[in-house]
């Protein structure tokens, strides 16, 4: 089994997604939010890349049925129902619910890398089984961080890091690991201990702090608080 | 001063690099011998990426004045002078000469970054002269690892870490890092005792190892051997 991971967040070359399990992250705060809302109890999740795309897609489904939720510039979006922040997707607002989601990196990434054999989102608060979901089929792992607007995160990467870590903490065969996974793993290893230290430290961390989400970086880095594991397929990001 | 560093070695969007200075990094092997040969008296390197436009190039120098360098698969070139070891690089075979290198990732690189304002050539051999130019060109800093075929190198994005730790320990003035720096800098911190530990684990560097070139792995890690700083300019590469 071999696991890359991608510290940009260019699209990747096909070659590297044909045949292997990819995990989009994007901590701060699109698979967070995934993660939690399924979690909570919505049934499933459209993720879009565009804000006109989505009010078009809620356009096509019964209304009270379907809810809007995302973010531009880490705010909300006017005609919205829910902004990013993974507390707002509780189930009395979401069981049950469709929910068409937008967000400035994390919905796109699903589509960026829609050629990968089988699609998770990963986030901290479903790693565990994210990683047992990642041994058990076998494949090889391209581990893709939605980054920040292009750039590299460190919150993403690091998750990226853990996620390496539990795998070959749990796995028993041989595992090959790219020089761009060791440089995860080994970020990883570094803030394991306080991993809020790192969302602070990093860009996006800063930008939500300034816009008064400080709050959502010790929420997002709870870790195993799902054995959740959503599927992005045909467009849709359903429980397993 | 802003730095950012690329992990991956796809060409980085131009608005990254204008009236930025941009360091160039390979250590195995294309700019340490960049460095080593011109530390040892070479006049001027010419790097190219392809060994065509090396035979072409070779042919306008009269024979006896220029050398051709470099390797295809990490092997020398047939008809070529110089393989792509450091250690081939010294006083008594390159000593005022002109010498026309091609490598894998290394030469390609100071050509995909062209548009920089100032083009540095980096390595352990003389990273503590490059930290201060940098720091002296009082302009933000683009680092750009060369890489291997692509895919983000250890070694080059730890040298590339250990830049970055020593700006911010020499410099007085405000250094904001991009969460990739920090990632970078965190790698060094992590191998700083030991570097030749993270070549081992590299990729290129087990590629090396594999090939016969173990030896060069040390002869790489050697820090501040000169505080000679090569600079490419108009397709050139010359002592400042």
């Amino acid at each position: 089994m071999q696991i890359d991971i991608q510290f940009l967040s260019s699209p990747p070359h096909p070659n590297l997604l044909s045949d292997r399990v990819v995990v989009v992250i994007d901590i701060l705060r699109a698979t967070s939010v995934i993660v939690h809302a399924m979690s909570q109890g919505a049934s499933e999740i459209i993720p879009l890349a565009t804000v006109e795309e989505a009010f078009q897609m809620a356009k096509v489904f019964p209304r009270g049925f379907v809810m809007l939720g995302g973010e531009r510039e880490s705010k909300n979006i006017p005609g919205f129902d829910l902004g990013n922040s993974p507390k707002e997707y509780v189930a009395e607002r979401v069981k049950g619910k469709k929910l068409i989601l937008t967000t400035t990196n994390g919905t796109r990434a699903f589509h960026v890398v829609s050629s990968g054999k089988e699609i998770l989102a990963g986030s901290f608060f479903n790693i565990g089984a994210v990683a047992q979901r990642c041994l058990e089929s076998n494949r090889d792992l391209f581990i893709f961080p939605s980054g920040d607007e292009g750039n590299c995160s460190l919150e993403d990467t690091l998750c990226g890091g853990m996620l390496i870590d539990l795998i070959i903490k749990k796995g028993e065969r041989s595992i090959s690991l790219t020089d761009a996974s060791y440089s995860a793993q080994i970020l990883y290893q570094r803030f394991k201990d306080n991993l809020v230290e790192a969302f602070h430290l990093s860009h996006h961390g800063k930008e939500l702090i300034n816009r008064g989400f400080e709050d959502d970086l010790a929420y997002c880095a709870q870790i195993d608080t799902t054995s959740l594991v959503p599927i992005f397929r045909e467009g849709v990001i359903r429980a397993k």
